[in-house]
């Protein structure tokens, strides 16, 4: 391809075309440096102003106060799975999850692994995880609730978060954060990782009550403590500059640009809402999640056969349209619309479904 | 600045610029993907090329066989510091170090932290870190031997690796990997944060040996275990892809541009000639480190005062030199003249030096 893409791929995923356009503008000289933002030294002022923006921003955006730290960790939402137990669960303590997919499956194995006292208060296995539970009770002595905001592979999502008495909340809001504004003060942590919704592969953001951070036992290795992050900003080593860099610029242009998460949630619904009202409308297309907890993110959908579904996949590819495949653990088809994809990609999706349904259906 | 200064940065630093010119030619549309190299799945053809060619290539650079595996890991070599006590140390055994500066003491600190028994073999620490030891006794049933191959903040390098019988080397080459050619087979894991000499930060290359995966116990958490890394192709979860790719980048150079490691050898030997010989010439300009230990890749000095040397650091960058200034934690002076720092730069640098000694000496 030589021209550029509709790009619905589900992670690593589309970034804003002026967040590009702006790293590559400034690639060889950052900020008047004389150096890329590759190579300036993570002790230097330009780089202090580069991550303390992104937290500012960051604290901006989902208006959270001093409450919360705003923290930038390699290793993705997996290694999120693991320090997260590690450092907020007391060996004796119980710890509740939701289960409602891969991604939940996977941060109750990491716990497990560790020995805590996991109790799964509620899961969607029984229906191929095709929705998100609303019937369970939170143990009032848990250390937190863990659930995942949103799944990628099976196209649900929750929309109204769970309520938990005082028992903190933690959520992997990898492929959704930013997406909407919520009530932050009732978690406790927060992580994403930032290669779906808000930046590059290659760090997580991790959102973290002040209140959590006692929990934090004294002999865990180095780097796998919150607190060597919380107290060094984030650089107690060398961060991965160039991902927390590019997070900035996402922000910003969410900030600057589209104008806040109130106004990202309005375009958001309108992009979920062409796709499910054409899947909605048609007997060709059939969506797999129900739809009271259908993905505003990830729109996961079927087509009558598998060689159609192939067939989709590859015309799309041909006509611009990429990443359309489903899950490889699922199949099928998605269409990943995270906040960079625009309504114009979304529309010129919509127009090439109705197509190939009209010539296929 | 408006044009690209001389970068002597001590890490994040120079990287070349014919790869940050590609990085930037192709930034919009990777590969005739249609995509940044930001916005490719990891999953895809595209990336799997760059993962593939990136250990192709370091295979090749350092003349391993399949004896080895390469991996990269998030983190940097702070996480690797953590991690290899717990793969490769089992609980009672004893694993020897030898102390040369602050980043051996923080891999010692990390094993000590997980109760392992440490036994530290030797140490420079009596003559503040300013020379190799030479003297010491590796024991026979020792699990490792760690050593850092080239210290960044005292400027102190291995030039002969230690010997160690049958015992397996694990080196922390953060700071030298790829600046000549060596015998891999002695070692049972090298690991490298890229942002110094290969790439940028956000990503550690770790080379293991293979019979070293059978140390690795079960009940790790998942993302701390290097088998994850090694049976995945470094995939099991998102891979930081751009720090990935860019190494690609800067391997590509090494083996195209430059003409492989010895060659990149012969250039580090007289970029660092250049600078001692300066220093050794002047009764101005004074060497920190012991003679027989001094590093090819820092260069660390002092001037006859601290005035002199505040006042060299502000000149230089006016001139266009950054990154002059020592550790925070010993200060003085410190030139970094890693493999992408050309020799123009630093017979620039020699030639801003001698002018500095002539105006203030």
């Amino acid at each position: 391809m030589d021209k550029r893409i509709y790009n619905f791929n589900a992670g690593p995923a589309a970034l804003p075309l002026p967040v590009l356009e702006e790293i590559k503008d400034e690639l060889l000289n950052f900020n008047h440096s004389g150096m890329s933002i590759l190579e300036v030294s993570h002790r230097s002022k330009w780089f202090d102003d580069v991550i303390n923006e992104a937290v500012y921003r960051t604290k901006r955006l989902l208006d959270i106060n001093d409450d919360f730290h705003v923290i930038f960790i390699q290793g993705g939402a997996s290694m999120q799975f693991c320090m997260t137990p590690m450092n907020l669960v007391p060996d004796k303590q119980i710890v509740d999850f939701i289960n409602t997919g891969v991604w939940s499956t996977k941060a109750i194995k990491e716990a497990n692994i560790q020995g805590k006292n996991v109790h799964v208060i509620a899961s969607s296995e029984d229906e191929g995880f095709s929705y998100i539970p609303d019937n369970f009770q939170v143990d009032n002595d848990a250390a937190y609730l863990h659930f995942t905001s949103n799944n990628t592979i099976k196209g649900t999502q929750w929309h109204r978060f769970p309520e938990a008495g005082g028992v903190p909340l933690v959520s992997d809001m990898s492929s959704d954060i930013m997406r909407k504004p919520f009530d932050v003060p009732p978690f406790g942590l927060i992580y994403a990782g930032a290669q779906k919704n808000i930046g590059p592969a290659g760090v997580a953001m991790v959102i973290i009550r002040k209140d959590m951070l006692e929990r934090v036992p004294e002999n865990l290795p180095t780097m796998l403590k919150y607190t060597t992050f919380t107290e060094k900003n984030s650089m107690a080593n060398t961060p991965p500059c160039f991902a927390v860099y590019t997070i900035n610029l996402v922000l910003k242009w969410l900030d600057e640009k589209i104008g806040g998460l109130q106004e990202m949630n309005r375009i958001n619904r309108e992009k979920a809402e062409i796709l499910y009202d054409l899947i909605d409308s048609s007997d060709f297309y059939r969506g797999t999640a129900r739809r009271d907890s259908r993905s505003m993110m990830n729109v996961t959908f079927r087509l009558p056969s598998e060689e159609l579904e192939t067939m989709f996949v590859k015309e799309a590819m041909d006509a611009g349209f990429g990443g359309l495949k489903g899950h490889r653990s699922v199949g099928g088809c998605r269409a990943s619309i995270y906040n960079a994809t625009d309504l114009d990609a979304v529309k010129a999706l919509a127009e090439f479904m109705g197509d190939f349904e009209k010539n296929r259906g």
